[in-house]
């Protein structure tokens, strides 16, 4: 099976245009209704939808927001299965019994203080495309499958993806001793229903899915200025995080002449400002952030002895961004020379690019083009679960806009107008796969 | 009474060399026992001398600290007595009793993990000056009064010089209903000794000491480095405490493009850095230290939308920070506006300068001197009793070298023999002002 763009382009436009033209459609209200029926578990105490929510993953908020999409799920006529790391998910069978499925979903853990659509659109929109299929008596070749993962945001443990990570086979060693809150990791699965003594059983096949398919609000403001309903995601950026640790000299800020000072705070101050200019003097998209920052001691009267902060860095090319980090390690060594501190800049963390597959991405385009609706393509920034699927097998992305560009805040929002056409380029890309031969 | 520096340096030169050359010296090793069994309070478990001390005021350590001090004043003959707002010290009677005491003393708490020379020395040395004259039967014709001021460091309740506040009658509104660490300010009072009803008497009246003297280490590197054994303070610098809060916008650090960022830890770093350039573009001895910053939410992957922090402005001139803390107000403002942020800095705190008597200065000189100890004159850039002192009457300090500049730090360290010339200065200058003939 090898595919190129040009060919899959070649067999939609064989498709004849009824199959488009009587495309169906989701059910919008209903959509909207579960949204905000989920909203409620999380939410701040007296708050409305506008409040925000708190579902951290493995919370009882978490647990309670599981309960009601599981039962949503039902509602829909199918029969939810959590597996071994605590995922749940839905399938409905496809007409040929030899095809694997097409898998698509989200998540519905959220940051605390996040918003409404992060994760829980894509989670409620797989399952309403299934359910729209259901109601109009349409049949897939492949079998359906809409799921959600378990914890995306790693707000508990400290680690993101934890679902689809367990389902790519990328356990990290002890995981599961991990203690968060009070509460060890393997409870915290067999808490949401996992088995975390065989949660190898989560493990999904290279291969066993057709593609998988996330339906996502932007979390940036691109498509909102650009007032372009649909975002056809190329791919999930290269991320490398630095933990930095910079060690000056506490002593008394009034005693102190300010030559003979080692502040390691100025010397931080002017490493955030080089990681700013040396993130945007060369074109791109790449961005650099120091995004945590602590002092030792932190007294207003103590000159700061000790800092720590997080650099991270994110573009879809990892070379790119790897030979960023060496520019500002440079920039570092000179800093602590004329500081006098001694600064150590360690990569903590890298995580790969994950491209969209050429195909998904034309169909998704495809099925927003037979739909009226205009597309741009871009890369994206945020994380997202299906970069750990597409180790396993063709991934797609479709991104609706994100109202001012915010997310992970209660001021997150996207329109019911746009979850609803997200919603459906979601439905029109799933039987645009499934109608597709393979060559 | 009028006093001219030439007038004194006149008076002192008059004096008969063998008062000097026989002058009477302290009980150096006595000293340094009283020193090491003050440091066992607050001494960190299982630690030695050199493992520093945590005496909090008004904490248990505090409390069996002043026991012990109280021992060491009866064992010299003298009666401590608390006042009522928990300062405590011992008079002895001079042969006119139309005169008003000589008052000399330091305070006994300490910062978390303090040092063991900073307040206990100068608290010490000036029992030991009494104890001494005591044992040579030297008579002074002022009365003299040791005094430790409580919780000078003003950890607890977050306000310093609290004792020689109280003194200088400077009560703050509703400060006795203050609570820290679950203990109502008043009771904490009462704990010590104090008299939390009736605190006002604890209030010194301008004009009822003939002088204060403080004995204390610099706390600074300026003696050590320069090898001189006594500093003749030329006053205690103001300072002026701003309070800064930037607001930028909070959002997604992988989304976000770095053109539409607002980055309240970019102008923060722009800010640090400004205050920085502004103080030392200027020549003098002017300090200017970011010392607290904390910045929301203070995630990796979260551009920081706020950022609080403190600028604190030190010198002799309260003319001369006042004028850099407005041109650190224009460069807010320019930061502001580039940066996309809102920067609002206040003046939280201001402290006057406190210029030590020209007087006391001279006396203190002379003092060294007779003694063949080198000295220098130089500012104190931390805050002390003294200042409080300075406001009812004539006040001097004199300072001891501090290995290393090092302070608040278990490191603290002050030569037993640096202690010891310490301590016969402050000696040597009682005597001197006790022998002045008012003009």
């Amino acid at each position: 099976m090898e595919f190129t763009r040009r060919s899959f382009c070649a067999a939609l436009a064989m498709l004849p245009a009824d199959t488009l033209r009587g495309a169906p459609r989701i059910n919008a209200n209903r959509l909207r209704r579960h949204i905000e029926g989920l909203s409620v578990f999380g939410r701040p105490a007296g708050g409305t939808f506008g409040d925000g929510v708190s579902r951290v993953g493995f919370s009882a908020a978490d647990v309670a927001g599981r309960g009601y999409v599981m039962g949503i799920m039902k509602a829909a006529g199918l029969q939810p299965q959590i597996d071994a790391a605590g995922n749940f998910s839905a399938r409905r069978a496809g007409l040929d019994p030899e095809l694997p499925p097409i898998l698509f979903g989200s998540h519905i853990d959220s940051v605390p203080s996040g918003g409404n659509f992060d994760g829980d659109l894509g989670s409620l929109a797989a399952i309403e495309a299934i359910q729209t299929l259901e109601e109009r008596g349409i049949r897939t070749r492949h079998p359906l499958e809409a799921v959600v993962w378990a914890n995306e945001e790693g707000v508990a443990y400290g680690h993101g993806l934890y679902g689809s990570r367990m389902a790519a086979g990328k356990l990290g060693a002890s995981e599961l001793e991990q203690v968060w809150d009070g509460v060890l990791k393997a409870d915290a699965i067999a808490k949401i229903g996992g088995d975390p003594h065989r949660i190898e059983l989560a493990r999904r096949a290279p291969g066993s899915f057709r593609c998988y398919l996330e339906l996502h609000i932007e979390q940036g403001g691109t498509l909102d200025r650009a007032g372009i309903p649909i975002g056809v995601v190329e791919g999930i950026v290269s991320i490398d995080r630095y933990d930095v640790v910079i060690r000056g000299f506490a002593n008394h800020a009034g005693t102190t002449p300010m030559a003979e000072r080692q502040d390691a705070l100025l010397a931080a101050a002017q490493l955030a400002l080089a990681v700013n200019e040396i993130v945007t003097r060369e074109p791109g998209r790449q961005v650099g952030t120091v995004g945590r920052l602590t002092v030792e001691p932190n007294a207003q009267n103590v000159i700061p002895g000790l800092v720590r902060h997080t650099i991270e860095l994110r573009d879809l090319s990892s070379e790119k961004i790897a030979r960023l980090g060496q520019a500002i390690q440079v920039r570092a060594g000179d800093i602590a020379a004329h500081t006098r501190t001694q600064i150590d800049m360690k990569l903590a963390n890298h995580s790969e690019a994950a491209p969209a597959t050429p195909e998904m991405q034309a169909a998704i385009e495809a099925a927003a083009s037979g739909l009226g609706l205009a597309s741009r393509r871009l890369p994206s920034g945020a994380g997202h679960d299906a970069q750990m699927m597409a180790t396993l097998g063709p991934m797609g992305m479709i991104f609706v806009p994100s109202a001012g560009g915010i997310s992970h805040s209660p001021k997150e929002f996207t329109s019911w107008e746009d979850c609803a056409r997200g919603a459906d380029v979601l439905l029109q890309t799933i039987l645009r796969i499934d109608q597709r031969v393979p060559v």
